[in-house]
């Protein structure tokens, strides 16, 4: 099972959260998930970084999205953690999500999430997380 | 030290992405805080359910102000794990989080995040992190 | 299904690694879960202090009981997370784990850890995670 | 700051659990740390796979001296995550570690364990924790 970019953009599209914080993908393929999304002024915390919760969004959906890659796109994100290790700045978020491993209803995942300035790409935050298969056995 | 929730209310309203998403301060002390964010159409994903990123964002926060709580609001969320345990829907989503140990420059934090509907409050993510004082010895 | 204290203790006395730390299950019931073990020198670390391999065996061992309580005796910990919050001392470990939220084949589970010198415990970590049905959907 | 391997051994062998569990150091540098250790039947769980407890002993292990090579040997592991993908089996595990971003008194790191069958090595966990100095700011 192969899925095209155009069919997981048109999932990102049809989340409303991803709609309002402007997030696109950028690459979608079972090597490589890249969520991108611009940092304006709404996404940012009170020193003028961009919030964590913001940073967690991006790694939870770049998370989702590689497993969708390998599982198929009805899936969520059961458990992730995240470390964040630099304040996120510059115009842009980077989110890029691999597999590590995948069974057949859960693929465990890792993310980067980089803030990009100019052309300069700075890690701010590594995530590590389950995707689950919706209609296998998942949690709910 | 203790501070007022008046003085956490201020700092959560500087924060722009928290005033986007109209999270609210319910309670705040060294026992509980509680952050509250109505569910309008705008934090959903692509079934009508609270977008995961939201839901992390509430538990992120909800961490964070726990560690302010007890280590100064000068505060972030150096690190979290968080498990979705249902669909989140509702009219609001509820964030409630304590400190379970305290340091003098970090605080390991554990926060429920619920939903709520009519009146009734259902379970959808537990998370767990490590909050650190920013003039401390943080990461960055 | 309930599982009695018996069979649970059964089946850590058939871990030989559980065996090799001298492990043993006070409680057992769907609520709460208690995992005993002895302080040895052998269990320590270059302080004097137990081995943090020790407090997250302890910790893992802790949560697949609590979720075996609920799922059945066959599971596995498929992921979990661990803050150590002091050095553990004393003369025993004990770990006590609940569920969170149980799903057909998989439950949230949290634990604490704590150290006991003379007859007070002392919190040492505090864990979370995810236990899964092994004839359920796991992840292998 | 360089450490010797040589010096990263003995604080190892001051470890009366590595000892225990015949863990050895075969690389030690600031861009990866291996441990290793022997699949003796002591180390296992009821199926006859190594205890899960073993594998985050290992992870958590590698872990710290990855941390250990960049901050000093003094350290310690403030909290980790461990997703599980394979029953580890085999004659050895293999846990090799490494820096994701330091800051002068924590380190980001990641682990991965192999098991060990014939030559060949299977990946069986991945882990994400934080390294803290000890006579820095940590938790304690």
């Amino acid at each position: 099972m192969t899925i095209s970019i155009e069919t997981a953009r048109e999932v990102l599209q049809s989340q409303p959260f991803s709609k309002l914080l402007n997030a696109e993908l950028v690459r979608f393929s079972s090597e490589c998930v890249e969520l991108r999304l611009p940092v304006s002024d709404q996404v940012k915390q009170q020193n003028g970084f961009v919030h964590g919760g913001v940073v967690s969004y991006a790694a939870d959906n770049a998370l989702t999205f590689a497993g969708g890659a390998v599982l198929g796109l009805a899936v969520v994100t059961s458990e992730f953690k995240i470390n964040y290790v630099r304040p996120a700045k510059g115009h842009a978020l980077i989110a890029r999500a691999s597999v590590i491993h995948a069974g057949k209803t859960q693929a465990v995942c890792r993310c980067e999430v980089f803030s990009l300035t100019s052309d300069r790409e700075v890690l701010c935050a590594v995530a590590q997380g389950t995707i689950a298969a919706i209609h296998g056995c998942n949690n709910a």
